[in-house]
């Protein structure tokens, strides 16, 4: 029932021409805060997998409801909306200073061992220790 | 009935610790798709449009099917699904050398005028020299 | 004679195929360090700059001696070897957490006025204000 | 007496703020020109090297000398200035579409060896292969 948070602040690298941020740095700061997830929550630090192992994107949905300019801090959000034995499924909210919504999506993720050799990702389960973790992050529908 | 196409090598920059592309790198090459179809097919260069004006992507959709990895090009297609008053929804694939996609989706991009001092973004209905461009590439669900 | 210090984790977004820096990251770093010197130190935030003005980095010497790789705590210091009257000459440097120093170099900026239609940046010599703030962090060579 | 020249054409996600490049992004270019260098000239293409080889940049020296906008199409050369045992130092130069400069500088790559577990990077000489295609693009100074 818990939701992993964590702040960032838009900097000058972030945005665009217009002055707002480039949405590819969006994803960026989505990433750090998966990266800070399986880190400080799943006690699984990216910096610890092997490289023959990792999580990648597999699905990804986002609407972008309100541009975030340079200086403003964002409340990054994320929880799991779906757990399956080799996948997750998590939902995430960016808000601002004033608590509006700038974004929001889904994004899903699968557990696997890449072969570097070979164009080869084949998944594998989480452990039961790791599900256990992000099972704590599970928010229901009604 | 045209798709807009273009190719991109995949080099260094793009890619992880994996040895495959960091998707948020796949979201700056989708931008650069969209620059070069506003730029080539549409005859509004990015370059050209005041720095008050814009399109923001406001809907992204993505399912990564297959990792690419350097030195393999990479064919990027996109076309219109929908085209709304002030807004155009583009499908997007990209395709190995063997034809197999590495990732396709959805965009939604909003034709608007911003203003750099506040935070309001406005809807700003597409010319209609434009809109007749972008039809060009609207392909209809059978 | 004080040195401006920050620190930054090593993240899965900076680190290439080998698994160390990729180096044009090391700049972004770089530039997040000058932008929080501006902010904290010099008050002058870069959200706060019009956009016609700027401080353009006008030339760059760095030295990589150590490669960094993710999960590291890098400690990112900045001082100031030369005052002009419209730049600003820094030295930097980043170690690791044993003390070990994986870069260092000189990074000279220069306070402008840019111009958005057309090509001029022209130099403005730095306030009074600024100039003191910065001159704190004037380390001469003995 | 040879230099290797590509063109590159400034992007939406190359600029900042002010509609300038970010000099981040100029090393990003900087570095694809490398990359095509050792894939076209030298034979050494990048996605080749096995990921516990590589040629990681040790020194770097630029000097930013006109500002670049979105929709500029500039000419990147390079050529060699020194070459020893496991090193290379290269000039470049980046020019606008009117031969106008916009930065130069010079960069030293080391061919090294790399081991993923460890921090170790050890120096490894050229092949003689290799030498005899860097040397075709060796400058002498008069």
């Amino acid at each position: 029932m818990m939701k992993f948070t964590k702040t960032e602040k838009i900097r000058f690298k972030h945005v665009d021409f217009a002055g707002i941020v480039f949405y590819p740095r969006f994803l960026e700061m989505l990433n750090d805060l998966v990266e800070d997830w399986f880190e400080e929550a799943l006690d699984r630090p990216f910096s610890k997998m092997h490289h023959t192992n990792g999580i990648p994107t597999v699905d990804l949905k986002i609407q972008f409801k309100k541009a975030a300019r340079i200086g403003e801090t964002l409340t990054k959000q994320l929880w799991v909306k779906n757990l399956g034995g080799a996948s997750v499924t998590c939902a995430f909210q960016f808000d601002d200073a004033h608590g509006k919504t700038c974004l929001e999506g889904e994004v899903t993720l699968v557990n696997v061992a890449l072969n570097k050799d070979s164009s080869d990702i084949k998944a594998e389960p989480f452990s039961e220790n790791t599900r256990q973790k992000i099972s704590q992050f599970l928010i229901q529908k009604p």
